[in-house]
């Protein structure tokens, strides 16, 4: 094998969704829901297979109708007119924009500042480029240990971040509304970041995929490409699956400048030509409703009540937890649950976080499948995630209910 | 940009597609339909679309639902029983299949063994994955210049594949059914091949995207997977797209032993992590419906009218052609054609094969759009493709028709 995907270990994912599957436990680890999209989306799916030319390759830079809405979407939240025909490029999935962009700015050796916890897929996708990772952490107060904090108290240090830059750095990673905390950069945080990669030339690439599941008390949600002179050197990432609740279409975009939208789009045409036809006219139909109908205020409301059906539980059984400003993941700091010292874990648990034993635990003895944060940190800071997991509340109320009642199980 | 994408130029299909539907040329250049899945498919899809779990994430293999079906289908064609949890693995499209098969497999300097003609995306693969391509050449007979030939009539010079191999070389890249040239290599030249990737312990990396697709004599797609010992070295590239007339949706397929299928697989959950879902059910539906329906005899009885129906306007303006004994397209000798010698052709056509000017005025006179084929070849060989357009058949009878009858505006 290529030694750059050699070392690959099998990644959360695949270990934890079908362990749910097995001991049937509630499943509120990977981030998917089990409801649909809206309907609007949904009959514009079956109406574009019904048409010939919507079964057809794309066009490489995504589908105009959906570049058309996408700017439609999209250019209010920038403050500028964005062009559909240069500043944006539909991609297959959030996931794959991100890996575009690698291949497309990256050269072996180019230093990517990524902020730790962080989506695990950054960097396989930075390394499998010839990019080389550089980690600043994102840290939590002291007091989250005992109580409930707003993911807006985890903080970066911007001095500690400008401290990694170096003469090979080429990009920053931002990623908000975060993954696994749920914070949501604010503007000044925001422009403390864009300073610094101004001042070293740098590109920023924000993973904005959770842009439309943010909760009061914010009103807007700050993006970096929309302040000051950021928009330059910014891509912005956006996800049709988190959006519109069908992560399994993988439609995703990434929107700038178009000095930088040509590289990722010369290297996305060439790892997969084009995305899904079909789902993208549907992602459009969804985006066009939008613009009349109250889709993504609807949604968040519902994900606000989704949020404290979830957190109650944990206030109930004082586990301190991370109550997130965006995205669909409450951090929750597990270091009072107890399960038994001679409990025989599976092999694969070996050379793994201690997390994944509690994560583990919780979904054969109480029915209730989480996600181990250490897939978020580097190997030397597993222990920073020892006494936490996430849980996603992407689910329908019944299913938040039952794992409510499996987690009273841990009183 | 990165090196290894700055380079890039824009690609036949940007080019081409765009022109055909600006100058209301009728479509005979890249390769989709223009006409829709089967039935069974269609409505497959719908009922998908339909349910909330087909909405989200797939496992990052494949559904189990389509890797069971792909099993079923493709078991009896490598004479073994394939494991769907090991041995096949769903792509985003067949592209990303060879993708992420060059990630998995290659390393910086790593040399790959390509023929020429060849699908332009192969090329950015093996570079975007630090792999180098080295050429050998598929060549016509000399009569070709003079009269009708079967595609079966390009040769490969074993001898010289042999000669190409270094301690650096990884792997042979194969295309049968052949693209551009509709050439299904035969028993003995895929013997010859393998015996070469014995000898040198290549891995066998073969496009069969148009394996439901070949035409009587032929009864029988001979597979190199399917060969002697072969099937320890060799994956196998399959699509959904290409099968059931939907080149949109991006399924595709590698089919092979599982420690190969193994790190293609590690980088491919890193590159897309899922494959569009319910367009796989869909497929999986279309799979199933082909064990007892004569779907793909039908199809292929179809294409058998398309082919005459178009090939017959070459016989009678006496333009040489090679005939395909499977995919799509019709390789065509333009050399009579004579375009007005002061013609004026648009700046992006500078810097291209002669065949493109060809192309273009078909494109923009005659109303007919073809390919290339230069696009198939390095830079340097760009003379061979001169004198070649590629028109393709995957088209209705009546559309073929309207094609036949601008053409003979060539008379
Ligand atoms: C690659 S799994 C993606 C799901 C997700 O975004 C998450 O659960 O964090
Ligand atoms: C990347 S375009 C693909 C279409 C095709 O296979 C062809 O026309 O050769």
């Amino acid at each position: 094998p290529a030694q750059r995907v050699a070392s690959f270990d099998q990644d959360v994912w695949s270990i934890f969704t079908p362990l749910a599957a097995e001991t049937k436990a509630i499943n509120l680890g990977q981030g998917f829901m089990n409801f649909g999209p809206p309907a609007v989306v949904q009959e514009a799916a079956k109406e574009a297979i019904d048409r010939v030319e919507a079964n057809q390759y794309s066009h490489p830079r995504g589908r105009p109708r959906l570049r058309n809405a996408l700017a439609a979407s999209y250019s209010p939240e920038f403050n500028r007119q964005l062009d559909p025909d240069t500043e944006i490029l539909v991609t297959a999935g959030a996931n794959e924009a991100m890996f575009a962009t690698f291949a497309g700015y990256l050269d072996e050796g180019s230093e990517v500042i990524v902020m730790e916890p962080f989506f695990d897929q950054y960097i396989s996708n930075i390394t499998m480029n010839g990019g080389k990772p550089v980690f600043v952490p994102l840290r939590a107060p002291d007091h989250a240990a005992t109580q409930n904090i707003s993911s807006g108290e985890w903080r970066l240090d911007i001095n500690e971040l400008r401290s990694k830059v170096t003469p090979r750095t080429k990009m920053i990673v931002l990623n908000t509304p975060h993954n696994p905390i749920g914070k949501v950069f604010n503007e000044n945080e925001l422009r403390e970041i864009g300073k610094v990669a101004e001042e070293h030339d740098l590109i920023i690439l924000t993973d904005e995929v959770y842009d439309r599941l943010y909760y009061p008390p914010l009103e807007k949600f700050p993006r970096i490409g929309a302040l000051d002179k950021f928009w330059d050197r910014t891509l912005t990432v956006g996800s049709g699956g988190k959006s519109f609740a069908a992560t399994g279409w993988r439609v995703g975009w990434l929107i700038g400048p178009e000095h930088l939208v040509k590289y990722a789009f010369a290297a996305q045409t060439r790892v997969v030509f084009c995305v899904n036809s079909p789902c993208q006219e549907a992602i459009a139909a969804g985006l066009e409703a939008s613009l009349t109908e109250p889709i993504f205020q609807d949604q968040t409301n519902s994900y606000i009540e989704k949020r404290s059906r979830l957190s109650k539980v944990f206030d109930e059984l004082n586990l301190p937890y991370t109550s997130p400003q965006g995205a669909y993941y409450i951090l929750v700091n597990t270091s009072k649950i107890r399960y038994p010292a001679d409990y025989t874990f599976p092999d694969i648990l070996d050379q793994r976080g201690d997390d994944f034993k509690i994560c583990y635990w919780l979904a054969k003895e109480i029915g209730v499948c989480a996600i181990p944060p250490s897939e978020f940190y580097t190997k030397e800071h597993w222990p920073l995630a020892k006494h936490f997991a996430r849980f996603a509340f992407c689910k329908t109320d019944d299913v938040l209910d039952q794992a409510v009642d499996r987690l009273k199980g841990l009183k």
